[in-house]
């Protein structure tokens, strides 16, 4: 079906390339791997804002409930913590999920996709903002891309709703949505439709000069918010990850649960749409948290441009080739596989180059082949498919020359 | 929702051990993994038997047509290999999918469930059922199971359908149908309803006594499944796995794809459903191939009652307690964490109490205190929770003592 993705081997190589980055990183900073159905009850996907229950796969069970495909993960953590009283604080959980959203076909988007969502919660302090944007730099990191190829933008909505305020602005909520729209569509268009909701042009373009700051220093207003990304730049310093960081006021993120920080992580040529975002929810879950998803498409986008998906080889260690020798290569392949080594047998009988085009084309890093000669000789010939080397060893050799 | 699981930290770690076994073995076997997504036309169960198409999650999208939650992962299978004839073959890949299933809660089945599907496709050589097979083995092996916990049962439907034919029995579908349910119902009920299938006394008593044969000599008949099956016996001698093996031509595995081979996989004590259960599929992929599927939930009930999912630790190595030195303990985590050690630092000035209890209920196997006089002696305080043991440690040393 159209939007939906079949990984075959290779491309399941890729996507566990990525997973495997994103559990080892979270898990490096003591983050705890959870897991949900895909289903939900679709009530609680209420607070996700505007565009995403549009997109939501709804239908209804033999009961008449009505159920959703998640479209995020978000709800469905907070729904795990408030049916769980007993749980310990703070939380620390991650989680690599199937996503689903009904939405237009386009670059980066599919109707499904996989998310890590990283969660803190239980705790108010900048300290879990902070951890929470660290791990995501280290994440990007760690796949290989540097302060040159990506930045995080970082806003704070109470803030925003301060400066609102300090310009008269009365309908914030109507003016963020606008505003998260604005780079898709023109300034002078964005001017139209601030205009239709009330601001003057002095307003927007206060607003205007608002979203082009790059120092907390500049303002001038009295907010909690404005201490508080002052706070999270402080300790974002102590991490050494402050050169990843932008103030940007102009970020919104689309959910309505967000309280007070916002964060949104880009590629730095402006190629692609945001990498991941998250931010601070004070409201949904029983208790303050702050958190971030990051999709596998984009990412995947971006690391296939770096070229850091390429030459990703088969788990597979060898394929093993009897020359009618099957019977015995049986209990050799056998000795080998409980040495920890992964290995491929041909039950096939197929001759020496069909299995070499096969471990070519499968990425498959060694083959062996055993023929009666070599039986004889207690032998193996090991062939390394990537410099075509060929050497006659003994089994117990074997597992040190891959 | 009922019969939905949600996964906490410590369920997750349950899932992940299973989750790692079986990727371990499949991999070892040369199996590369794959990956589809859980939404599919709900045409593609058509030849999933009976029962299951009955309790598909299906719903309609916005363009009416008619959608499925996958049941389970052989058709999804079938469809990707059939969409790709680039695919080299032979075959061998398997998957770990969530599947779902609207059917009676009970023990042993939920709505939701994991299923680990192995496959190889591209032969109708024996030599791959038995390979097969000796994964699935080899799984129940890796998880401390041996011969004194669980058999597998191995039958085939070519020579069964020859059996029925030599016995004159004409309905063999409805019979095998009726029959897949025998343990369900007494021997009594049975006979009454293959007599409602018209079969006489001496036919059904001729049955029961085909399903007590324990061995293929005393079979008098012509059959290619005769001769598949103790082809498979003989090459499961050769991986030592047929201690494991019984033949057993009762079993009938619901699935109406299957044409030769089929096996089941059960505890010795007859306490649970199947572990597992799968078959030779020639008709269903464009080309031959065999599979089984193993879910999490009965598998999960046998190696709890085993004592098998006690004691898992969290994968966090260390909780870090700064006592008033908590930004000097950001960098010091950091250095840890750069060692390869997963460190949870308390953010929370959270006294040692508390942490204790909270390292102790989260099962982290260790705990780092570190307050003024710690930093000063350069040394850290290191607690190993299980013991109790407290040393001063240099932070150089850490790695060596986990």
């Amino acid at each position: 079906m159209k939007g939906f993705r079949d990984f075959y081997p290779e491309d399941k190589r890729k996507e566990n390339y990525i997973f495997n980055i994103w559990k080892k990183i979270a898990e490096k900073y003591g983050y705890e791997e959870i897991d949900m159905p895909i289903l939900e009850d679709a009530e609680i996907y209420n607070k996700s804002g505007q565009e995403i229950p549009e997109q939501i796969y709804r239908f209804k069970d033999k009961k008449e409930r009505e159920i959703a495909l998640r479209p995020e993960t978000t709800p469905s953590v907070a729904r795990m913590v408030k049916a769980n009283p007993s749980v310990r604080t703070p939380i620390k959980w991650f989680s690599i999920s199937q996503c689903y959203r009904y939405e237009k076909l386009q670059k980066g988007r599919g109707r499904e996709f996989y998310q890590l969502n990283v969660d803190f919660l239980g705790t108010r302090e900048m300290q879990s903002d902070a951890e929470i944007i660290v791990t995501l730099i280290n994440i990007l990191k760690e796949f290989g891309l540097t302060e040159k190829d990506f930045y995080i933008k970082i806003s704070n909505r109470t803030l925003l709703n301060d400066l609102f305020k300090s310009l008269n602005i009365k309908n914030a909520k109507e003016v963020s949505r606008l505003l998260d729209k604005r780079e898709k569509i023109s300034e002078s268009d964005l001017k139209k439709e601030l205009k239709k909701l009330k601001l003057d042009n002095k307003q927007a373009n206060k607003l205007f000069e608002l979203f082009k700051l790059d120092s907390l220093n500049k303002i001038k207003i009295e907010s909690n918010g404005l201490d508080e990304l002052k706070e999270l730049f402080e300790i974002l310093k102590r991490y050494n990850a402050d050169k990843y960081c932008k103030l940007d006021l102009s970020i919104m993120r689309g959910f309505d649960y967000y309280t007070s920080t916002v964060f949104e992580a880009f590629d730095k040529k402006k190629e692609f749409r945001s990498i991941a975002g998250g931010g601070r929810y004070d409201d949904l879950a029983g208790m303050p948290g702050v958190g971030y998803g990051m999709g596998d498409i984009v990412l995947g986008l971006l690391l296939e441009e770096k070229g850091k998906l390429n030459d990703l080889r088969n788990e597979t260690d060898v394929l093993l080739i009897p020359i009618k020798t099957l019977d015995k290569c049986i209990a050799i392949a056998e000795k080998l596989r409980n040495e920890g080594i992964k290995v491929k047998l041909d039950l096939l009988d197929r001759n020496i180059s069909k299995n070499l085009d096969y471990a070519d084309k499968l990425k498959i890093p060694y083959v062996i082949i055993i023929g009666e000669d070599e039986l004889k000789q207690k032998k193996l010939k090991l062939k390394n498919m990537k410099t075509g080397n060929e050497k006659l060893v003994k089994i117990e050799e074997i597992k040190k020359l891959l």
